[in-house]
């Protein structure tokens, strides 16, 4: 009987989630697939520090290794950054490959490119873990909005940025104090300029408006203010009018343009962003039939991530129930 | 060219929104489905009534006009209560329709015969529309969770009832005040008892224990109390401590018993549902892998309705995304 070979290119966080996720429900992915799955090959940047990690994994620092070995079905990408991984993905397009991301930055920039790419050889690409971790607010779109079109989505797309917010808020602490408790935590790297500066909810946005909208706007007009600003002496005066300062990601399209955002907003206590709180990530649309609809739950992690890539790898491998959503072909009619 | 054929059952609030909705995104729908869509007949009490309120199609009080018409390929189904609508979809399934509906009494009770029925006959059944309204909850329980196990749920499945709560919590008015608001605005019928004694969210908990659990607890042991017995004063007093009194129905499996209740809770601020006022509805679910995901949305209404019913015909005539050629080829091989 066949056996399903997948890779895993990056072990840290994300990438080992998706190892132990695979370990530990290998009889639910057969059940779901038909197949047995199993881990062949891992990338590393070195080798030699990751030995005896993953059964019988080969660890390698080599992308040839893998995208060269006819064996290997899909290849779960979990690197950060856009270089290496876009090349490593491009070759194992072209070599057969599905792929599964949870890059936010590379598929940001390249996301388009690589879907044309899978288009003409063949294979799929997953993106769930992309954007705001395990919520599966991309196959919400993908699969369950198809009549529906999507006028307008504010989110809350970074859960670093949101637990320093309510952490200055609940307790009238600074800027900085909070993002020590950040980094303390785990919450936020060293470097934490991509979370509070509003890069990383800039990435999740445009690949959003890629999936509803078949286009990204200009990256240079979309405003990006980070929370660095913010004191707790605007909590505390946007307290005592019932708001909460939240850092808001926001996309529209009307007139056939494009508008989008992403800064600090006072949201009233009856916005459906509100009560989003601490590490949480919360997407809120308007369909124009449905209405408002608000999907809440943990914006990374490593759990939560493998979630949304192991979710994509049963879409890839599942049974052809799952119906198109031409979303895109149907925001320009 | 073939057009396909639908069937409305019933013309009231959910009817007419589907009908509408039908003509309105004909343009959408055929993309979708690759057909041009035609409302053939519309099933009510009184034809008279409704004379040239629906275009070309049949008004008509005979099931039989429907369900042995050879050219209609899909009944809506929009009747209020078990019966003659269990009956009229027994019908409708053994001779070939496809079914959508939006009656959570009826499926509550009979949904998995229907299921079966439905198999026997290579017809689907869509009933997103019977639970939480355009809340795409049962497709994302169906299509997007299905490595992911679900362990319990909690819901706010009643847009009356919370309505009337949060009206009773907002204006300090009693529970007989907010009820006659809530029927002056149309949220509630002249007999209310099935909102507000809890057996409409009853119905969509049995539905969801269903569809997650593959089998429904024993009726009468599950708890369900409604929400006619709390007063302004209750909900002072929890104010005071940071809570707001929900109507909350709850689901959880464990050592496999399912266990279930529908009764008032008075919730934390850090609740998940704490923040759901007015007649939206609310599902917060703890998925295996995931972890915790929220779902907010409209609880009823035409149009949100509709939209889960139209939804639900994309999915039986849409064409499968994937499988591509070799990945068909594998995973049936």
């Amino acid at each position: 009987m066949k056996t399903l070979s997948v890779a895993i290119l990056g072990f840290g966080t994300v990438g080992s989630g998706v190892y132990e996720t695979i370990q530990r429900h290998q009889n639910r992915l057969q059940k779901i697939t038909g197949f047995p799955i199993s881990v062949s090959a891992i990338l590393v940047e070195h080798p030699e520090k990751h030995q005896n990690k993953a059964g019988d994994a080969i660890i390698t620092a080599d992308i040839d290794k893998i995208a060269s070995n006819p064996a290997i079905d899909v290849v779960f990408e979990a690197i950060v950054g856009r270089e290496p991984a876009f090349t490593y993905l491009k070759h194992c397009i072209e070599k057969g490959k599905h792929i599964i991301t949870a890059n936010k930055e590379m598929f940001a920039f390249h996301g388009k490119e690589l879907t044309e790419l899978a288009a003409r050889n063949q294979v799929t690409i997953g993106f769930e873990a992309t954007t705001a971790g395990g919520i599966p607010i991309i196959q919400t779109v993908k699969r369950l909005l198809n009549v529906n079109q999507i006028d307008k989505l504010q989110a809350i797309l970074n859960g670093t940025s949101n637990y320093i917010l309510t952490k200055m808020r609940e307790e009238k602490a600074t800027f900085s104090h909070a993002l020590k408790e950040a980094q303390q935590l785990g919450y936020a790297e060293a470097d934490p300029t991509n979370d509070i500066e509003g890069y990383d909810a800039f990435y999740k946005l445009m690949i959003l408006s890629e999936l509803i909208f078949a286009k990204q706007p200009v990256w240079k007009k979309v405003r990006r203010t980070g929370i660095t600003g913010i004191t707790p002496e605007m909590h505390i005066e946007e307290a005592h009018a019932n708001r909460r300062i939240k850092h808001i990601a926001e996309i529209t399209f009307t007139n056939d343009t494009i508008s989008a955002s992403i800064e600090p907003v006072a949201v009233p206590e009856t916005h459906p962003l509100y009560a989003i709180d601490g590490v949480s990530n919360a997407i809120h649309l308007q369909a124009d039939i449905l209405g408002p609809l608000t999907l809440v739950g943990p914006g990374a992690g490593s759990l939560p991530t493998a979630s949304a890539m192991i979710e994509d790898f049963c879409h890839i491998w599942g049974h052809p129930e799952v119906p198109a959503s031409p979303v895109a072909a149907l925001a320009f009619p």
